[in-house]
C-alpha cells in the first residue's frame, strides 16, 4: 500500500489528553452531577466551566506551558478540578501528600520549583512552615505563590484565617471570579508532554518525583475503568487519596464515564490499603449497611487481605481485587480478584508484565520457585523521576521498568510477590520472604502491625528480625509475649523462617509505608531478646 | 520543569495496536473460550498461537509490511483470526463485503493490490470469476494469491472442491501446520501506520477504500466497548458483519476484554440494521426466548426503529441504542440510547462532533431548525481513502471530517439527522428530508421498503418521488396503492413533503445500502402517477 496520499491532521489525530474526557462530559453529561461534597452539588457543565475559568486564571497569573502547579489538600472538590484546570493551562500538576511534615515538604517543594500551591484551608498551618523553612534556605528560585483554598461552600470573603498569609496570595474563589471569558485550553503539543508529577512514599529512600504524560494518563484511565468493571455513570466514592498517582487515575476516569464524584475530607491513612477491608468487616452490626441492590468494586492496595476478612466483606456486597502497582506505573499494574483461584489479571495497558532473571532477562519458568524481578512494559509507566541523581534510562535498562520486586509464577501464570529485592532474607543459602512471615504475624490475635527485616548474623549470615506492635490492651510486649508468638510461628512457618529477634513498638513509617531501611539499621543495634 | 532528562524508549512508549489484546487475551485469558463455532471451540491460547502461526506462513510467502492481504469469508473464526495474524505480519487486512459481485469484486481488487486474497469455501466461485475478469483486464499488477478457507473443522485434504483452483493456490488449514516455531511479531513502527482497509458500501457511486490506522483502531476498540457498555468477559453474538468497518472493531474489543466470539456462518443482510428488531419483535412466541437474567445491549444502525417495535423488544430484555457513523469513522460516532429523552451520547474516542454551517464553520443554534453538516474530530477516523481522485486533505478540509449529513441541534445538545447533503430535497424553498418521509411510508402496513428521492419540477425546483417495494401478498403496486398511500401521508406529513410520484418495484442497492444516485436518475425519466 502506498501511503503518501494517507494524511495526518487535526481531523484524525489529536493529542491524547485527558482534557477531552471532562469536554465531552460537559456536552453528553451536562446536567448530571458530577461532584457531591456535603451539601454541595456541581454538574459536569458547571465543573468544564469552574476548570475553564481557573485555567484562565492560573495563564493570567504568568503560569506557562511544563510550569509546575503543586497542591496540598485532601480529596475536596478543588483537588478534583485542578486535575483538569492545571493541565488546561498547559501546566504540570503535583499533588502533595497532605501527611508530609514540614521540612519533607520543604525538601520537595525545593526540587520541584513550583509556580504556585493552592492550599487547602485545614493544611495551611504546615505550608506555611515548609515556607518559611525555604525562604531560609540557599534557594535561588521564586518561592510558590500561595493560594488559599476555603471550603467549599464559603465565600472567600468569610474565609479568613488565624495564620498570616505572604503578601500577593491569592483565594481559589477569586480565581474562579477573576477569569477572562472565552479562554483557549493550551492543550499538550505532544501527548508525551508532562501532565502531572506524583512523590513516591519515599518507603525505600528519599521520595522520589514521578513524571506522567498526558497519553500514559489518558490511557490508564481507560485501564482503571477496565480493571474495576466500571460501567456508565459510576457513583464514586472518593476513599483512594487524589495525592496517590493521581487517585489511580480516577478523578480522569469518572469524567470520561460521566459518573459522580462522591468528594470526603476526612480520608484517612488506611483508605485504600487492605485494613479499610478490616475496619469493614469489624464495624458493628448497625453500621453495616448491606449493600443489596448491587455489588461494589474495591481494590485494595499492599499485602493481600486475610482470609477471614475477605469472606465478611465479601458477604457484605463488595467485590474484593487486589491491587498490585507503584507510583512509576500510575498505579495498580497487576490486580487479582479475590477468588479460589488467584488469576493474575494485569491492567489493559500494560503491553508486558513479566518475572525476568535479573542478569539474563530470561522469564522464569512457570514453576512456583523459580524466583525472579517483576518487570513492567507500557504506555502508562512514567516519563522518569524528576531530577533523578541516577539516569533515569537505569530504570528502564532493557526496555523493562525493573519494578525491584522479586516474585515467582505459578503454572497457571498467576504471578506471586515474594519480596521487594533490598528486603529478602538469605538465611543459611534459604530465601525468606519478609512479606510472609508478615503475613502470619498479623494473623496473630495481639499483633496490629508487624514488619520484618534481615538481621546481621555472624553464621547464617542473616536471620529474620520482627518489628511488632502489640494491639491496645496487650501491653506493650516483653518475653511472654517473645514466646507465645515464636510458638505461633512455629506452627505456621518453616523454622528457618521464624523471626529469631523482636522489637515491639511503634514502627517508623513515611505517608503511611514502613521504613524499611530505618529499621534494618535498628535490627542490627539490639541483641536477640529470646 | 525541565523536560531533557525524561525518557521516552521501548519501557514506557509502545506503539498502540490491537495485536497487544490478543497477546494479553493469551496470559491473562489464556483457557477461557475465545471462538465458539458450531461444535468448533478455541481458547484464548489457542486464538494466539493459530495467529501467529498463520503470520508467520504470511511473511514465509514474502508477504511484506503494508502489503495488503484480502478477506472474502463470512463470520467464521478464520476471519476473526486474519484480524491478528495479518496485521502481525505487518501487512493490511482488507476484510470485503461478501455480497459483492463479480464485477464489483474485480474492480475492488485491481484498486486494491492485494497480495493474497483468503476465501470462504462457500464463496470461492464469485471470487474465481473476479479474478478471471482481472486477468482479461490490462492490469499489470500480479493477480493475489489464493488461500482457500475450508470448513473450520474439516481437514484441508477434506476440503476438495468441484471448482478448478488457480495454479499455486493455498490452503488455510496447511497455512496453519506449515509455520515455523518463534515467530516475531511484526508490529508496527509507528502507531499511525495503516492496519486495514474497508470498503464503502457504494451507496453514493464506487466503493471508496478507508484506510484505518493501529492507532485508531486500538482506541476505537476500546471506545466500542465504552459505547456498548460491556463489561469483563463478555459473551458476543457475531450479527454484525466483520467486513463493515471491521465488526465496528468487536473483533478486538472482544480479545481486549477477554470475551467469548460465538461466530455464525449464516448471516443475513439484516443484520445489524434496524429490521433485525422488527424479526426479533415479530418472531413468534415458541421463538422469543425471554432475556430474563441479564439484558442484551443492542446497536443498530440505520433509520431509528420505529416505537412499537422499540418497546416490544425492549420487554424481551433487550436495551436498543441508534447508531449514527460511516466506514470513514470507523462505524458509530454518536450512539442515541433510545429512550423517551434523546440524548447523543457520541462515542468517548471522538475529540469533537458538531453541526456546522458548512460555509462558515460556525456550529449551528441549538434551536432544532437550522440546519447545519455533521463534522466529526477525533483519533479513530480514516487516514484517508486509498487511491482516491481527490486529494484526501479535501474531506478534512478546516481541520473536520465532513460527513455529507445534514442535522439540526435541539435545545438539550440531541442532534438530529435530517438527510444526507447531497438528497435533501428543496421544493419551493422548502427542505425536505427524504429520511423523515421515508420513515412515514416505512410505517404504512403494505410498504416493506422504501426510498424517496427529489425528481425535477419546473415550478417548484424538486418534489418529492417515491420508490416503494410492497410486501407479499399486495401486489406489485398500482393506482390504488398510490392513493391509499399518499392519504396515509397527507394525515402524517405537511402537504409539500407528500410524494408526488411513486415507483413501485425492487429498489436498487449496493451491498444493501440504496443507491439513490440510481434512483434520481430513474426519477426524473418516469411520468407522475398520480
Amino acid at each position: 500500500m502506498n501511503k503518501a496520499s494517507l494524511v495526518q491532521c487535526s481531523a484524525n489525530y489529536i493529542p491524547l489528553s485527558p482534557i477531552s474526557f471532562l469536554e465531552r462530559a460537559a456536552v453528553v453529561h451536562g446536567d448530571k452531577i458530577s461532584i457531591v461534597y456535603g451539601g454541595v452539588r456541581f454538574s459536569w457543565q458547571q465543573t468544564l466551566e469552574r476548570c475553564l475559568k481557573v485555567a484562565s486564571a492560573f495563564v493570567h497569573l504568568g503560569i506557562s506551558r511544563h510550569d509546575v502547579v503543586a497542591a496540598f489538600a485532601p480529596n475536596i472538590p478543588a483537588l478534583y478540578e485542578l486535575h483538569f484546570s492545571i493541565p488546561m493551562a498547559g501546566a504540570v500538576l503535583c499533588a502533595l501528600n497532605i501527611r508530609l511534615h514540614a521540612p519533607a515538604l520543604a525538601s520537595i517543594l525545593q526540587q520541584l520549583e513550583a509556580k504556585a500551591i493552592l492550599v487547602d484551608h485545614q493544611y495551611l498551618e504546615v505550608v506555611l512552615q515548609a515556607l518559611d523553612i525555604l525562604s531560609q534556605s540557599n534557594s535561588t528560585s521564586k518561592p510558590p505563590l500561595l493560594i488559599l483554598i476555603p471550603e467549599c461552600d464559603q465565600s472567600s470573603s468569610s474565609s479568613h484565617t488565624d495564620l498570616d498569609l505572604p503578601s500577593g496570595a491569592l483565594n481559589y474563589n477569586d480565581l474562579q471570579e477573576s477569569a477572562e471569558p472565552g479562554f483557549q485550553i493550551l492543550r499538550p503539543n505532544n501527548e508525551c508532554d508532562p501532565i502531572s508529577v506524583s512523590y513516591t512514599s519515599g518507603s525505600t529512600g528519599n521520595p522520589k518525583g514521578v513524571v506522567y504524560s498526558h497519553r500514559a494518563v489518558y490511557l490508564n484511565s481507560l485501564g482503571a475503568i477496565f480493571q474495576s468493571d466500571m460501567r456508565k455513570i459510576p457513583v464514586f466514592l472518593w476513599t483512594v487519596e487524589m495525592f496517590r498517582c493521581n487517585g489511580w487515575c480516577f478523578p480522569w476516569a469518572v469524567a470520561a464515564l460521566g459518573g459522580t464524584n462522591i468528594c470526603l475530607r476526612s480520608v484517612t491513612h488506611l483508605c485504600g490499603a487492605p485494613s479499610i477491608l478490616k475496619i469493614l468487616a469489624d464495624a458493628s452490626e448497625n453500621d453495616q449497611t448491606r449493600v443489596t441492590k448491587s455489588r461494589v468494586e474495591i481494590i485494595v492496595a499492599g499485602a493481600l487481605p486475610a482470609p477471614e476478612i475477605l469472606i465478611k466483606v465479601t458477604e457484605l456486597g463488595f467485590n474484593v481485587s487486589h491491587g498490585y502497582g507503584m507510583t512509576e506505573a500510575l498505579g495498580p499494574a497487576i490486580v487479582t480478584p479475590c477468588k479460589p483461584k488467584l488469576e493474575s489479571q494485569y491492567n489493559l495497558m500494560m503491553e508486558g508484565v513479566d518475572v525476568k532473571d535479573l542478569n539474563s532477562m530470561e522469564s522464569v519458568p512457570y514453576d512456583g520457585k523459580t524466583m525472579g524481578e517483576i518487570m513492567l512494559r507500557g504506555n502508562t509507566l512514567m516519563l522518569g523521576y524528576l531530577k533523578n541523581s541516577n539516569p533515569n534510562h537505569e530504570v528502564f535498562k532493557g526496555g523493562w521498568y525493573r519494578t525491584g520486586d522479586l516474585a515467582v509464577r505459578h503454572s497457571d501464570g498467576y504471578i506471586q510477590m515474594k519480596d521487594r529485592a533490598r528486603d529478602i532474607i538469605i538465611s543459611g543459602g534459604e530465601s525468606i520472604s519478609t512479606l510472609e512471615v508478615e503475613a502470619v504475624l498479623l494473623t496473630h490475635p495481639q499483633i496490629l502491625e508487624a514488619a520484618v527485616v534481615g538481621k546481621h548474623d555472624e553464621v547464617l549470615g542473616e536471620t529474620p528480625c520482627a518489628f511488632v506492635k502489640l494491639k491496645e490492651g496487650f501491653g506493650g510486649g516483653g518475653e511472654d509475649s517473645c514466646k507465645e508468638i515464636v510458638k505461633f510461628c512455629e506452627e505456621k512457618l518453616p523454622v528457618f523462617m521464624v523471626p529469631q529477634a523482636f522489637v515491639f513498638g511503634d514502627l517508623p513509617n513515611s505517608t503511611g509505608r514502613v521504613q524499611k531501611f530505618v529499621l534494618k539499621k535498628k535490627a542490627n543495634l539490639v541483641g536477640s531478646q529470646e
